[in-house]
């Protein structure tokens, strides 16, 4: 049975109503389950984490839209978050037994199905997207729901389905496949935010660092320590294990030790194994040694 | 649905058909999955390893008996490896949704089943037993087939099911509970058998090192290398990453690296998800930040 995770961000974080009427439409779908909802109302945005198989995922996501275009109203919404649209961005995410091609394809299907039933511009991103110039979710957002009639009309974003124009509430949206996204943060043993912050510059990709890392550095104000922030965005090509002891050595440059660290969120556990294996030194290590994989398996 | 493993050991690695017929008639019990063989002739012994809820793994058990019983004479018996019966030891353990208390409840059910069936005199062992000097199965089974009638006579050792004598060609049983255990060796960058000897001796727990450690030195002949080969009993409480560095930091002692690790057969996900966790330093870590475990309990 494939398993498919999606994690759709909505524009609507202050109205629990409103959100609680759009997470019932998508729980409602027969073979999806709703892992987790997380509503910020100063970013006025919510995301929910559901799985299921391509069939199911596909008739929640048109639920949720269903249920989210009607009652979100971008012209009147404002948040700390960027956004392009009421239904912001989709993203389709293999789990187990499912490749990344499938996601592309449902992806794709859901794209297609969302701009001719609803009348919404949409761009694909990530794996999803053919474009070098739109693959990446922030280049995309740029100009936001009050940019968007001219970006559309602009060279280079004619959106990959749907009118060239912005849906009149529900702006436009973003739908693609990704890999599963690690939140992990390494809190240092300092309240040197500059610290933090060099090291969060070294170990970006945008900066010259790991390919698959974004970062920046915070303060833990009430802690009185400092933090690396980060998201890996693909943890197959670079490991939890060489962002942590990069993170660390980085640190010891300034003197400064890692105090510990921190998953936010799931995580996949072939990360983890992956990172366990790594640093006993496991020899041709794979995931048909752990007892729970070969039990799903035989 | 819980699932208990269960690894029976047959005095039986020569003859092929026979093992087959053993194993067929385990993998024919409804509900039961069979994951491994593993015929060694010169131990002339197999190692079964199969899956299944408590009810199907009692009815797994007693077709192996049925099917074992009147295949292996013990009279005729001989091998490297130490046995007190045709069907040798049968282990229970915890894998999902079960406790210890649970796999040791099946034990008793399925060792007074067994006595009562076959007339075999069964010793119950490990966290089966109440018996501080009958929970190591080396104790329970020393003397072997050869010594079992007077062992059996003796103080001490009357069975805690069925009769005080050996069954004539299926001498006695051990049936128990016990953590997964874990086979896992370090490989040594050195030729030098001592030094694997020495750290053998310092990290095992009968002579003074780690709680739930049994390990040996041993030379791989054809790599040039040594090993110290280990099994972790308990991996809970004396966890894999507290080995490799007790293990590691040892062999430095003596200028030697680690070269490698091994893991031998199934690792449990939560022992190596464990091991990630320390070595990341992930601060507050439980199995509850593992996607798929999430998504076995939602």
């Amino acid at each position: 049975m494939p398993i498919i995770e999606s994690i759709p961000n909505i524009s609507e974080g202050r109205r629990a109503e409103v959100v609680e009427r759009i997470v019932a439409a998508v729980g409602a779908t027969p073979g999806v389950r709703v892992l987790d909802l997380s509503s910020d109302g100063s970013h006025n945005r919510s995301v929910i984490t559901l799985v299921g198989d391509q069939a199911s995922m596909k008739a929640a996501i048109l639920a949720l839209y269903d249920a989210a275009v009607p009652a979100i109203d971008l012209r009147a919404h404002s948040g700390e978050h960027p956004r392009v649209g009421a239904v912001d961005v989709v993203p389709f995410v293999p789990i187990e037994d499912v490749t990344m091609s499938d996601c592309v394809a449902l992806a794709r299907d859901v794209a297609a199905e969302v701009a001719a039933r609803f009348d919404i511009p949409v761009f694909l991103y990530e794996e999803a997207s053919d474009n070098p110039a739109r693959k990446n979710l922030e280049d995309i957002r740029r100009g936001e729901f009050e940019g968007l009639a001219d970006k559309l009309a602009s060279d280079g974003w004619k959106p990959d389905f749907g009118p060239a124009a912005p849906h009149p509430t529900a702006g436009a949206s973003v739908i693609g496949a990704r890999m599963p996204l690690i939140a992990y943060n390494i809190n240092l043993a300092t309240d040197r935010l500059d610290v933090a912050k060099k090291i969060a510059t070294a170990v970006r990709h945008s900066s010259g660092g790991l390919r698959y890392v974004k970062a920046m550095g915070v303060p833990l104000v009430d802690r009185g320590v400092v933090q690396v922030s980060m998201n890996l965005t693909n943890y197959e090509k670079t490991p939890i294990h060489r962002v942590f002891e990069f993170v660390k050595r980085e640190a010891a440059r300034y003197g400064v030790s890692v105090l510990e660290s921190e998953i936010v969120g799931l995580v996949p556990g072939a990360a983890l194994t992956a990172s366990a294996a790594w640093f006993l030194q496991v020899d041709s290590f794979t995931d048909d040694l752990v007892l729970e994989t070969k039990l799903r398996k035989a």
